[in-house]
């Protein structure tokens, strides 16, 4: 089970706040991970500027219809990346930016340099029109920075249905460029200019020794709906100083998305703009990783795992309207996918969650949305716990300290801190964990309001 | 598509209202279901009782923690069933009654005469001592209704977890029995004792001339959850006085079930409990029917589906916190499953839900909840219509009168009326229909103070 180092809360700056209390947002620390010539550095304040060659920066563009806030980010890597990757929504109906960015990964040998990134319209169900937009924003964008065009990466995020608003963008695509720094402000602009309904901006970072040489890994990202990526988007941007083969660093970018990104996410409930960039500037002067079964690329392998599900719970922490943020840790699965589909299905139980909200320990909801998971169990092996309150053991319902559970939950939702649920399926070696948050009034408030 | 018969809305009687506008529940009716020598008849006051051959029952048990209106309903075919069918929960964490019933049908030869119900206890993840409760149950019954045990069928609805008040059920099965009558209050009553969180109380019973003999079929079920079904469960009970082959009682339930409350849940989300019975009684006078292709089965299919569309839309309109029913009508899809498949994702969403609830015409999230649904489809052929107005055609978005879409849904909720989305995939055959209604703040209100 992970353990958690505090870390300040870092807020998105210059707009209307939902709630007032401060926040503090988790870096995972995973315990297993000590290797001997290295450890973890928890870099709060950091972000997507904090691997070696990397610049950003962010701006107000006027895209946003509500907020004066910053809403286009820019992510350079001036000598191009030796390694680019990216996961994207499975949704049919995918934006524009999605489809842009899938091409420019997709052709051989070619390099990426950039990421433009803008808020207030997903740029997504815009057929034509929009598709002509993200060509325009990128050669536009290749024009400032003197790059080709198809070294830049898009990602758009806002109201689905509405294309970008592009004069408001070409103008200030070139203030981007020229703030273009590698400082801690610069990446707190540029993660703060992606978030939209986010109550806070996303951004860490974290260091790991490979090879004799510190690597460092930076991100940021944004989306604070839970039951679905919210208003249409969940954003990632992940840096990173590494030299690395690029077919490999895009199946580790694979492989630590499933462990993170996708389990706060329902299944197939990926959104149409739902799109994670991860770009590796090679300039940590490690030897290049090209095998997967070095000891070196499994260290950067839970290293970037980590760095996303620390990412990732900052967003579950965010969901729309959330109190609390859910943890659910299953086990004894056949296998780590069915591990997985459990977990994701309680955390995103509209049942349990609201259960979480009205602080009441209806652990019954908890084995129904076990139950309806698909992965096949014996029921008669379902242990169930809240906390450290077991609940059902071996499939048999055990009393409880109904008050003491509420309790727990109550405590937790106080200092908005983690419920953690415990379920063991079997004696199978199959574990997985899913991060999700309550459901409150203020998730229906702030769903029902959004265009209008 | 469908038109509607507007029909009083019956109540729940003896229970705290979570709303007071009187509602208006509807019937269905196919307009190509028209056969010469027929016709619907509508009979909104009678339920279970209106076929020949049934005799219904509901009395207060004291099962309910929280009032005192009925909670135990009894169904009794004092002759016997000449055929029995089930629909259950594929949930894997299924309730005791279900496995019980599964049983029960599946015996070989077995008749069926009863189906014993009760409200307040689900008697899911109840363990060993919950299975005992369900065999305790049918041998009380059987010994005051003189029958053997095995002709009875049990359904259970409450808290998951919670084993049934035996002591009070079996005070109060003679209670049961001594009241059974075949009059339209002893229908009501039953379809009364079988609510939970419901407002209102669903019955309802149509005719159809089959064979020159006039053919009854009746109703009951409640739930009133919709993003999971409510409480875990989701019951209904058939009966009908046709004479038909028991085998092909079962297929016709199963189809009837299909386009109906499977198209009100979303897929796989099943519950513990989720069970629909249908009992014949023979009584019609009818030549039994034995082949699925002959006209009398047709017939007979086309009365069950409507019917149990009648009752499923019943369960959509009165979902917790709903104020208006959302109809989603999907064509041109390759086929009718994955038709359905789109539907149901529309129907669902969250999002959607809650933008209905804000009257937004946010007609990306309809487009979203498409794409991920998980039929392929071409999104340069995607149409989408909210009531009349046409929201995007061929992929294209369209413009469109954002004020008059808004007026359309507020206009449906302040007479809770029908919400319809028209979405077409492509040229296809594959045509679906599903239910839902609008997300608001008292779904969440109602779910986090269930159990406390």
């Amino acid at each position: 089970m992970a353990t958690f180092v505090s870390v300040r809360g870092p807020r998105a700056s210059g707009r209307t706040e939902r709630r007032h209390a401060v926040r503090c947002l988790c870096i995972p620390r995973a315990p297993d991970f000590v290797p001997p010539s290295s450890h973890w550095l928890s870099l709060p304040d950091r972000g997507v500027t904090a691997p070696l060659g990397f610049l950003a920066s962010g701006a107000a563009a006027g895209l946003r219809s509500s907020s004066d806030r910053p809403d286009l980010a820019l992510v350079f890597c001036p000598d191009g990346a030796v390694a680019a990757a990216g996961v994207f929504t499975q949704n049919l109906v995918c934006a524009a930016p999605v489809t842009y960015s899938k091409e420019v990964l997709g052709k051989p040998g070619n390099t990426v340099s950039a990421v433009l990134i803008n808020a207030g319209q997903a740029n997504a169900a815009t057929g034509s029109l929009g598709w002509q937009d993200a060509i325009d924003s990128a050669a536009e964008l290749s024009k400032c920075l003197g790059i080709p065009a198809d070294e830049a990466l898009l990602q758009s995020t806002g109201v689905i249905g509405q294309r970008i608003k592009v004069e408001d963008m070409f103008g200030a695509i070139p203030k981007v460029v020229e703030d273009l720094s590698d400082t801690d402000a610069a990446a707190k602009d540029c993660a703060t200019a992606i978030t939209t309904t986010d109550l806070v901006y996303k951004s860490t970072a974290i260091q790991v020794e490979i090879d004799g040489r510190v690597v460092t890994l930076g991100g940021m990202c944004k989306g604070s709906g839970m039951i679905h990526p919210n208003m249409a988007t969940m954003l990632g941007v992940v840096t990173c100083d590494v030299d690395i083969d690029n077919k490999l660093w895009q199946n580790m970018l694979k492989e630590a998305t499933d462990e993170s990104f996708n389990q706060i996410s329902v299944d197939g409930d990926t959104s149409t703009n739902d799109t994670v960039v991860a770009l590796a500037s090679g300039k940590a002067g490690n030897s290049k990783i090209a095998d997967e079964t070095s000891s070196e690329a499994k260290l950067l392998q839970r290293a970037l795992t980590a760095l996303c599900q620390g990412l990732c719970k900052m967003i579950a922490w965010d969901g729309e309207g959330a109190n609390v943020l859910m943890e659910v840790i299953v086990e004894g699965a056949d296998s780590r996918e069915d591990a997985r589909k459990i977990a994701r299905s309680i955390s995103s139980s509209s049942l349990a969650k609201s259960a979480i909200f009205g602080q009441d320990p209806n652990w019954g909801r908890i084995a129904c949305a076990a139950g309806y998971a698909g992965p096949k169990f014996d029921v008669n092996s379902l242990d169930i716990a809240l906390g450290e309150t077991k609940l059902m053991e071996k499939g048999q319902p055990l009393p409880f300290d109904a008050e003491a559970a509420s309790a727990y939950l109550k405590a937790q939702i106080d200092v908005r801190g983690v419920v953690q649920i415990h379920v063991k399926v079997g004696e199978g070696h199959g574990a997985g964990v899913a991060w999700g948050c309550d459901l409150s009034y203020d998730y229906v408030k702030i769903n029902a309001e959004y265009t209008t």
